[in-house]
């Protein structure tokens, strides 16, 4: 059986992280094999291109650049993880992915989604994730949840006009592609997003 | 007046910046403003997206991701320094550029050309350089030379076969657009290039 491709995708603050160890736990309790990873992949290279990304947060960098790093991290994340998982038959759970390029590259820094869509077709050539979890809330909620985990400092450089963007352009690549993505409500307790997860999957594993 | 964009390629061993060194000397003796820079361009991401790709060399980086890494330092190049130079009235000499990439990951390492080109469009819009000069010489002339230099250890992970197919990729893109580019027998003594190619120069700026 061929493996599935499942990302999760919304805004800090959102519980992606949390939610997808329990997807796993899910998962795996049904037997699937799974591969639990996230951008920029685990793999040392896009570690280094982390660090790099955020390193050069402040004495700036073009947009084309970042872009450009972001896609070259998922190209080696693809080629040395993904790929390979999927073609074990995994499930593959990824912590973001191209969503979050359109979303903060596009939405947030004005990127034109076209050109962004060029170099997704470029280095994914026909890979779309089978199902995207599209864990959203408010800004407000999300911005005073980050800033609980002490991730003030990174919000601070952006502001919540910025957020906004980037949740629109999330819930509208979400409303056009309903049959790929999964909108939760993840103002909701912890608990109660799992639950409606696990009931969102289920659904989905039955129709697939 | 508007700036000039020159750039050199060619094999390593070919004399690329010693003659570029060369160019600025006598362009500025005619008293035009020359920018001399290097690919990935003097920006301090760009020396450590290179070291990043040396670095990891050996353990290997799928092939999109050393491609999109080098226009991703080029995208950074052209925003910080040709693109503001050029925009100053300078002439901008440029140690490589993206003919390198054509030349080196499509046709030393297998890239399809038309990716090349998507990424090209990406980048730089509209803009190629006025004028390249190639300097071609034999591959053995050039390795023979580069190993004097004590460069033999980048070639041994090479083959000829490798550094035959970037030559057969540079001639063919210069003889396909005659009116950009300049082709240099660089087997020829240092002096006689530098000739060779102010003779050229000369011509060009007559026509131009």
């Amino acid at each position: 059986m061929a493996g599935r491709f499942i990302t999760a995708e919304g805004s800090e603050g959102a519980g992606k992280t949390t939610q997808l160890a329990f997807m796993r736990d899910f998962l795996e309790r049904q037997g699937y094999p799974v591969t639990l990873t996230r951008e920029p992949g685990g793999t040392g290279l896009g570690e280094e291109l982390r660090s790099l990304l955020l390193a050069h947060r402040d004495d700036g960098m073009a947009l084309t650049t970042e872009t450009l790093l972001m896609f070259a991290a998922r190209a080696e994340h693809l080629d040395r993880v993904i790929r390979p998982a999927l073609e074990e038959g995994h499930w593959v759970l990824c912590d973001r992915f191209t969503d979050t390029t359109y979303a903060y590259q596009g939405g947030g820094r004005g990127l034109p989604i076209a050109q962004i869509a060029i170099l997704e077709n470029w280095v994914q050539g026909d890979l779309r994730p089978d199902l995207t979890l599209l864990l959203d809330l408010p800004v407000a909620v999300g911005l005073a949840r980050a800033g609980k985990r002490g991730m003030a400092d990174r919000f601070e450089r952006e502001t919540v006009e910025f957020f906004e963007r980037v949740r629109t352009v999330y819930l509208g690549r979400a409303g056009q592609a309903p049959e790929r993505y999964r909108i939760v409500d993840a103002a909701q307790p912890i608990e109660t997003v799992r639950v409606q997860v696990e009931s969102l999957l289920t659904q989905w594993l039955e129709r697939d």
